[in-house]
């Protein structure tokens, strides 16, 4: 059970915890295919659907009154977007999921997800499973949200990464993973010039260089003692 | 099922969905007392443990790596404080249970759950609504906390609560709740101070008044169209 958590990439809200298992029960649902940048379907009152990612990638959306966008998290082949036994609860929120790549992705309703339970137990435990990680990472960003400026909560996305995928390379360390600016941006709620800043700050103090599909570590003592810091664009 | 999530006040992170069904096993646990303001347990990497209110009222701290704790939800009878497959989730916070209240509270393993898990499957399904409540509660936040100015969260938290929890007495409405300015500023992250000046501001311009045990709301329409501002301090 414990490699579907390999995936992980700390810091990043992606996947959480693949639920393989649900795959030879997709005959149950209805697969369709969206080619990329089209949207997939819609959460909120009233609706009660399970998607889940055959392969692709496909994001899930929250909508402002405003009809502003924002990233809550996105997932690729085996994740889930849960938006079943929502019907009560009141603080369910608007969104929508787009496909990132072209995906095709398997809609179940609450009647086929149960009809599935009673035929393979083990399905409802990977989905607790799934559902516990993301609470657990939310809870985690509500909560440092407001202890930490925008600029910290970059760099403890940073060396989360470090620390999980980071691998020693010579006398520095190296992360693979393709995250734009605006990425980080989303993830972290950090203005994109506060995460451009960062960086330039990063490597004009010989910290981490960041390079297209890669970052570099130089300094990881360094790195996690900004994490520790309540600003860091003085006193450095 | 509906009727679990009754107990749900808008805005609030309190119990999120009641388990009731669970109490019956309780003698697979083992249930404690504890007294008003003593620790129930820690949770963080390593531990896998479930804890389930019997009654009383339980609260969870998030703890910074400075030692500062801050609230992340707390929970009544029949609440669950599930940390049960974190072992391989790499964004496991450490956190602490305290008791708000005297509280008896049960607490299970792994291995006893999955047999409760066993002998009823509907603890199962309970337990994944239980978790999806929180985890929809907890994205909405992080994602609103930085998309809204922590005046703006207050006034959009009472205006939650009003709809809610409201009941139209002569020409307003009144909210039944005992809420703490530490409460509101514990739950949107907004500080002390902010919390405050917006009731002084709600006051004075007629909006709403706070009293003990209760609210009054005396133009809703207005409360509304403060949520929507991007800060309420100026050009009211």
């Amino acid at each position: 059970m414990q490699e579907n958590f390999g995936k992980w990439m700390g810091g990043i809200p992606d996947t959480f915890y693949a639920v393989s298992r649900l795959e030879k029960y997709a005959h149950h649902g209805t697969a369709k295919f969206y080619s990329k940048g089209s949207y997939i379907g819609f959460s909120g009152e009233g609706r009660s659907e399970l998607f889940y990612v055959l392969y692709g990638k496909v994001q899930l959306n929250y909508i402002f009154d405003d009809g502003r966008e924002r990233m809550v998290y996105f997932g690729g082949k085996h994740s889930v977007f849960n938006h079943l036994y929502h019907y009560a609860y009141k603080s369910t929120f608007e969104g929508c999921l787009l496909a990132l790549e072209n995906s095709k992705v398997c809609h179940f309703s609450e009647e086929q997800i149960e009809h599935i339970f009673q035929l393979d137990r083990d399905i409802i435990l990977d989905l607790l499973k799934n559902s516990n990680a993301k609470a657990s990472y939310f809870m985690k960003q509500a909560v440092e949200m407001d202890y930490f400026n925008s600029a910290v909560r970059v760099v403890r996305l940073l060396h989360d990464l470090c620390i999980s995928m980071g691998i020693p390379v010579d006398s520095h360390i190296e992360v693979s993973i393709k995250l734009t600016l605006k990425n980080i941006s989303e993830i972290t709620g950090a203005h994109y010039v506060t995460v451009s800043k960062v960086f330039t700050l990063l490597k004009r103090q010989d910290i981490l260089v960041k390079k297209t599909g890669k970052m570099i570590i130089y300094n990881l003592e360094k790195l996690k003692e900004l994490t520790q810091r309540t600003q860091i664009f003085k006193n450095l």
